[in-house]
């Protein structure tokens, strides 16, 4: 521990109780990555604020002595966002985790940043109203918002973005901001706002956001389709949604997917490439909408189209879903992987898959595929055996390979998950001659560099 | 004419023929406002690009002789976005109409910025997609874009922005840059697209955009439901939405404003205050949903519910609905008119309404309300006799009232028209410390302050 470090711990001290500070090896180690894979490095101290005012003496101290801060929370990124590369400051927002207020007459609610999108859900249920980005881990609104995260509802609902209607933002001097109002809508100002959800991090320290609710759909049926491969599977997602049906979900999952699903969860789904649906409405239209979403399969050439309104049937589905990454775990024990996250346009989808999915089956790796198909977003996820040493390289290879066609097509690094670290190599290629407008606004927002450095712009 | 004035005038010649610059009064005149009440200044030239070359190159010449550049093309602002209050050029993008490509398989176009949103839902009709934002007047993309424009359907579909999936962007020195993709969403780089979106022409000139589009619903009902007053009406809405109804428009009318409606349309809506519904989806769908709407306004005391899908009944309902400005100024025959457009917290726009019309009313003055009520935005549009020349004055003091209140309840001062020249002095209140960031944003995007000066941001 350097003398300068010991100097503005005590000054921390001023600041925060000791139960809010920690140098032990333990927690540090906790807070040195996310659920990500790349490699972990530990802050020099672990902080916990539990106020904004906190968060401002703590940011005025760390912008005086030069010090990196790391915001984190559900700490659930899979990107490195929350590895403190630098060192200093890791800033664990967990303890602002209190709904601040509600008001269900104005279909908003009030958060901090460490509050889950499970913990509004359930805070607000009795409403009618409910808050439907679900990216599936229980990420907290700050890393979602950071992140833009999405999900599987997001062809029907949007992202994270579109429901923040205000934040309070610590800048990276201290100073406290707020963006935004209480009104679902406004032309008033730049959109500062949209520029800190996906910024991750890096521009400041969201402290509160106001968060625009939905109201829960009366009712909603559900639909499994199989196909016969993604090429069909996806030209069906996109007829239905020319036809005009708002299916609130779409997610395409191939057949060595559905397999450790069904060994997972004790399910029995036909082991084909796979749509599930979902929509969202009152009975008799949700009930029309999967009709003619079964028309619209059968003339696709679906295998088949399984259709239920049961709520209990609906959960297993979603709750399959949801576990697919713990079934992926479960049939490849002892292993490691590697999850990607492109976005191309529709049409582009199948041709993408398919070529990435050759070149890992070729290769010799287990490469499992879930897509947000609706929106063009798909994941693969390929497990190595971690005492290979040569796999890693390989794997990263093939998906590197994958971004670049992506982005040759017009499409994005990154669809929900975002840079961290692992996607700045992107960027000049995806963001051209606007990546030095962004480094205008990150210099200009932070000018010593001290927020979440190393993240999302590329050095 | 100044000798300056000459000289970058001889250098305009080399960049486009002389078809595309005019200098004489009549289109000086043209361009010396929009549809706002603000006053004329008009432009030294009147500059008509074809393509986004010759706007760079424009703008490299208007940044090296710091020539200040109003970018307009329907030119339907309400206030004042294209006024040349510095005079210099006016760009007037009319002549970049074109449809650059329309992918249906990928639910998106790409369309140059004198394109209006009618041009697009005529071009794409037979593929089942629409672009489904619909802010009454015949704008243009570029103005939309601007002002992150909406409308009646924003309640369901949400505002320009949300669907603004990549921008072309010449920047004041000319740069021509991109951003954005055609993924449908993405974690990547900073948000400029949305920086754009609402800057209203004074970051740059987005000379191409890529529009997400949606499905065309399969079918449609209308309703009308007339109130006693604003605040049954408004608690209406607010359980409707809550209800989990996804309703696509909502449009609150005082008595009135269906009083002129009748006059004009030869209609005969009953004269109360009305509230305008129309839901989309399947026709099971949408008759469950009118069903369901009908008992919430009889439990909220509606004094009568009509409802149709006939397509024809829905077709003259939003007819009148986009007839209203209109049939207002037939009713107020040689007189003038202001518009506001605050928008607050849903359960704040009952007393706000009440209390600005009391107060037009003890003036003396006729305001008409139309309020997109499940947004909270709504507008007053006051008529007054020009000869009266104490009238502006006075309707601007309870407007001003007006917006400061709502600035007070967590509102905000523009909902969709804009800031242009008529905000700006509610800048400061209603950004308060990220007011000074967005100016380190206009002033790293455009240092020599040539982008259509004068608006968004106060001096």
């Amino acid at each position: 521990m350097t003398i300068q470090f010991t100097s503005w711990l005590t000054e921390l001290n001023t600041i925060l109780n000791k139960e809010q500070i920690s140098t032990s090896d333990s927690v540090r180690e906790q807070h040195a990555k996310g659920e990500s894979y790349d490699g972990a490095i530990m802050p020099d101290v672990v902080l916990y604020p539990e106020t904004t005012r906190q968060v401002s003496a703590i940011m005025q101290l760390a912008s005086k002595h030069h010090i990196p801060v790391t915001p984190v929370a559900a700490n659930s990124s899979l990107e490195g966002h929350t590895v403190p590369v630098r060192g200093g400051i890791s800033l664990d927002l967990t303890r602002m985790n209190r709904i601040v207020s509600f008001s269900a007459e104005d279909l908003l609610i009030v958060v901090q940043p460490g509050v889950t999108y499970p913990q509004i859900n359930e805070y607000v249920k009795r409403s009618g109203l409910f808050f439907p980005v679900d990216p599936g881990a229980h990420a907290s609104l700050g890393g979602m918002i950071s992140t833009n995260a999405s999900g599987t509802a997001a062809v029907r609902y949007g992202v994270t973005g579109d429901y923040v209607l205000a934040l309070e933002v610590v800048m990276p001097d201290g100073q406290i901001i707020r963006t935004g109002s209480k009104a679902r809508k406004s032309s008033s100002g730049y959109n500062l706002k949209r520029l800190f959800c996906g910024a991750e991090g890096t521009l400041g320290v969201i402290t509160e956001a106001t968060i625009r609710l939905t109201g829960l759909p009366e009712a909603a049926s559900a639909a499994r389709v199989p196909f016969v491969n993604t090429q069909v599977a996806t030209e069906f997602v996109t007829s239905l949604i020319q036809a005009g049906v708002p299916v609130a979900r779409c997610e395409l999952i191939d057949a060595q997917s559905v397999r450790a699903v069904n060994a997972h969860q004790g399910t029995q789904y036909p082991e084909e490439v796979t749509v599930f649906l979902e929509f969202h409405g009152n009975p008799a239209g949700v009930e029309a909408d999967a009709l003619f979403a079964q028309q619209l399969a059968e003339d696709a050439g679906a295998l088949a189209f399984e259709a239920s309104s049961d709520p209990q049937a609906r959960a297993q589905l979603w709750e399959a879903r949801h576990a697919l990454y713990y079934a992926e775990v479960a049939a490849n024990p002892g292993m490691h992987s590697v999850v990607t996250d492109v976005a191309v346009p529709i049409s582009q989808l199948p041709v993408i898959v398919q070529s990435a999915l050759q070149k890992y089956e070729d290769a010799g790796y287990n490469a499992y595929l879930v897509g947000h198909v609706g929106d063009g977003n798909f994941h693969l996820t390929i497990f190595y055996d971690p005492a290979d040493t040569g796999a890693r390289d390989a794997i990263e290879a093939i998906a590197h390979d994958m971004v670049r066609q992506a982005l040759q097509v017009g499409g994005t690094s990154t669809g929900e998950h975002g840079v961290g670290l692992r996607k700045l190599k992107y960027m000049q290629e995806e963001h051209g001659a606007s990546l030095e407008l962004m480094r205008v606004i990150k210099d200009a927002f932070d000018p010593s560099g001290i927020m979440n450095p190393g993240k999302k712009l590329p050095a």
